[in-house]
């Protein structure tokens, strides 16, 4: 019998399992939500762009969580022991880079940075650098147009260089007291090796390639040329930055003497390189040629491989397009929704009063699940936090449109369910369009599993069966996959993924079809989205709104005859 | 000393007034909500947009109020006696028709009618007849385009031929049991003189005028040949509605025994023309050439009069320009907003849950104060119940755009607030483009006294500084205005409208001036606002929206500078 841990670093908590290799049943499990800040994140009333991390919260989160998955499983599973855990693997959010000194410590561990949320590690949903992600997107076009025909075509302010330059613009000490930026995928395997030296992580393929234009093809990093170009200072940051990237099937390095002690582990086990939790929820949740996977939480990516054979088009609006960086051996495509969980939760949290059931997840469900499509005559757009796929713009916001003196609040909760879905399809869609095709689709994620009507409403909406991942902790699943294949057959792992999602990954009984009478209401419903999406989404687009209001009545009549 | 009884007819209770003829002084008030549905009004839970009331509840309602006025002013005013009250005047909704018998009784009064809504009153915003609106514009457009220059170019869901002949497409029983139909403001003066047969009516020329194309230049009603079209049964119950209308300077009649004897009151009073709520609401506020004045409630009126000297040009629109609507010897011009305060109400009760603190009038109207202008990044589109003047489109609807993740109700709320003065100065600025000056702005109802806010905004948004009406009723003192210039000044009245508006109207100390720095903001999110009105509101509109989204951030970014 022989065991992996699985750490999974999301944006409000962190949590460890740990999974039986042979047939991936999560044995112990344990989440520890990150004390600083709101929930986790350090926010700025002034700036609603701003959410940064405490970087100790990572690493107490480390020791609490696996202690206490440790203390579950050995309660659950009479056979386990510590001593049959064979790896690690870690997946965090990203792009979350932390400034560090030469050591590898994030500045914000140090007294003269401690409550300065510049030297902490910019969370991936930090939209601060906005400019800056416009300047490098600027320059790029002019420049090196290659370097975003992978990135979807435009640079986000969600990533690497924007956050770096932008603390650059706003924060000079900050900047010039870090001797590198780590992304958080990078930082956390070199924690449990025992070396954040940044010359010394092995850094990840995903977060390189996804996030800071990082691809073989112009020889790693953006050119010192280019990043002189935005500022003098970031080209010469470059030189203090990594050089090679790796697949997850690659080992960071053995766990430190001074965390197996720590955490009653053997020494040395293999730590796989991290990647990001939506590749390694994918990876968990069973991807492989052919098949899409969700993972729907606060925001959603859509995670697919495709096979390295021919040239590769560029897919416009496709953010990551990164050889190796979910399955090694393949294509490795992102695609994403800024905000879909979190559009919901700002509904109920901040519009409907807090603590009332009748404005609770579950009550508006209930009601929302009674209505038909079309029958509310609404429809939004789900920009509340911009739109990564396809338009790649963060600066877009939302809207809803076809309220009346009678619309309730439910009516609104399940427009903005639609709204996701109908930006889920929209993403569909463009893969398609692009020859990339999906015959499957996993989803993965709390809604995905909790959320009867979510589900069935995207089923309706894509026109495709949703399958719902049997494990519930996909990403840290798919950790503790990588780390089963870095420590090998041999060890009581496997020696390819293939093989170790095979036994280890499935997916729920309960999927949901589409409904076709609902799907044909929306698939009209959707034109009326897409016009919408285009004429405010789409710079100089020349869609005429006038018969949208007049159009979406028409539906609702329909709908309520 | 001289008093005068004012009748104001409203959407959810009927108010009743005596005034003190010499002053204006409301030496007593009272106030009967009318009992039947929903706040008054019948509603049908499968179609949002009927709207009916119970004639019963209009009849009640003159007892019950009038007997509690003349209570009140007694204690009030140890001069009044009910002997000294000269004359009546009436103020209604409308257009609000009544299908009614050769008596001129409602058929919902009989029992073979009963509970059947198309036998009640047809609420001024019920909007069940929006085909047959379409198909009377699209008809007139054909035969007598010059039916519609004068009611702004469409003829709407809410007034009395589109409402008749939706009764007869939906309920035959009713239309063929119905000898005529009558407004709601020509059917209480009968009620009170004593003889509600059709024939019998002094009609308003305000209802007729403004409701029901009527118009001197081609004989009154429309041609016979005309709603033949629309249905015969149509064209045949022409010969059995009015021929003539008049202004509110003339008597219906004089108060019958039957109700002199009810009330107390001296038996053959006067009894003046009755006209629409808002009409008399602006006679009841001091509405004289140059001053426009506003009357806020639910929905909201614009009225202004214009001298009668040259030819007049139609303004594209304007519901309504009618020769002696508003004062006799000046054009009437009526414009409005289909919903102001019903949206707010909308956002409080619907959206905000019920009875909570946080989601009430008070304390949104407290944290929205607290804004500036553009701060929230939102751009609201009044349209919840459709858009009056100047698309005259009551198949509109509401829009809200610019939501964030950190969107707050309060400000939601405030957008909302602003959308509705956006729309206020879209009516100005049309007035203005067509030659009818606006020299002065008087606002009244509740939220012109209560809302300091909203009438702040109101005047950073339009430019103008924005006074309040002296009375909290000014409808209700208009229609005493009517019936102190019906008694005529030997009875204690007045011969004129000039001279009784000088004695008995007045504004409030506290105007309300803009805020230059506000105004320029708001300037700004104005020309937005314009884009969306026009590229959802005009048929084929040119409009690009791209940059909506864009320059809404920008102001924002600015307001929180």
């Amino acid at each position: 019998m022989a065991y992996t841990i699985g750490l999974d670093y999301g944006t409000n908590s962190v949590r460890c399992v740990i999974v039986n290799t042979k047939n991936g049943d999560e044995i112990g499990t344990s989440v520890f939500p990150y004390p600083s800040g709101r929930n986790g994140i350090i926010l700025d009333h002034s700036d609603a762009n701003l959410a940064r991390q405490n970087p100790a919260d990572y690493i107490l989160g480390i020791e609490v969580s696996v202690k206490n998955a440790i203390a579950v499983a050995k309660k659950f599973d009479k056979k386990f022991s510590p001593d049959k855990i064979i790896g690690f693997g870690v997946d965090t959010t990203g792009s979350t880079p932390i400034p560090v000194d030469r050591d590898g410590t994030p500045l914000s561990m140090m007294p003269a940075f401690k409550n300065n949320p510049n030297a902490m590690a910019w969370l991936w949903k930090d939209h601060t650098s906005y400019k800056e992600a416009a300047q490098i997107t600027d320059l790029a076009k002019k420049m090196h147009p290659k370097y975003l025909a992978k990135c979807g075509g435009t640079y986000s302010s969600e990533w690497f260089f924007s956050k770096i330059l932008h603390c650059l613009n706003v924060d000079k000490k900050v900047f010039d007291a870090a001797y590198s930026w780590v992304e958080c995928a990078d930082y956390i395997p070199g924690v449990l090796v025992g070396d954040t030296k940044p010359e010394n992580l092995k850094c990840s393929r995903c977060a390189a390639g996804h996030k800071a234009m990082f691809n073989a093809d112009w020889g790693g990093l953006p050119a010192k040329t280019f990043l002189n170009k935005l500022n003098p200072k970031l080209g010469a940051l470059r030189d203090r930055l990594y050089k090679k990237t790796y697949s997850i099937d690659t080992i960071a390095g053995g766990l430190s003497k001074e965390w197996a002690k720590k955490l009653g582990l053997i020494e040395n086990i293999p730590v796989a390189v991290g990647a990001f939790d939506a590749h390694l929820g994918a990876v968990g949740s069973g991807v492989k040629y052919g098949t899409l996977v969700k993972i729907i939480g606060t925001s959603t990516c859509d995670i697919l491989v495709g096979p390295k054979k021919g040239k590769l088009k560029d897919i416009p609006g496709i953010c990551g397009i990164v050889d190796g960086s979910v399955l090694p051996g393949f294509w490795g495509f992102e695609a994403g929704q800024s905000a879909v969980g979190d559009i919901f939760n700002w509904y109920v949290d901040y519009i409907q009063p807090k603590g009332k059931i009748e404005g609770s997840h579950e009550e508006l469900t209930k009601k929302a699940a009674k209505l038909k499509p079309a029958q509310s005559g609404l429809l939004a757009l789900d920009w509340n936090n911009g739109n990564r796929t396809i338009l790649v713009d963060q600066r877009l916001t939302g809207l809803l449109l076809g309220q009346t003196l009678h619309t309730k609040p439910e009516e609104i909760y399940r427009a903005l369910i639609e709204a996701t879905a109908f930006g889920a399809l929209t993403i569909f869609n463009r893969f398609e369009e692009y020859g990339v095709k999906i015959n499957e689709v996993i989803n993965c994620g709390g809604i995905a599993e909790k959320n009867l009507m979510v589900m069935q409403i995207y089923a309706d909406i894509t026109g495709r069966e949703m399958k719902v991942s049997r494990s519930s902790q996909s990403c840290a699943l798919g950790s503790a996959i990588a780390a089963a294949v870095v420590a090998g057959k041999k060890a009581g792992g496997y020696d390819d993924f293939a093989s170790a999602q095979k036994a280890m990954c499935g997916v729920k009984k309960t999927a949901y079809k589409p409904i076709a009478n609902n799907n044909k209401v929306y698939s009209e419903l959707y034109k009326l989205y897409k016009k919408l999406h285009d004429a405010f989404g789409i710079q100089d687009s020349k869609i005429v709104l006038s018969d949208v209001m007049k159009k979406l009545l028409q539906l609702k009549e329909q709908a309520n005859k």
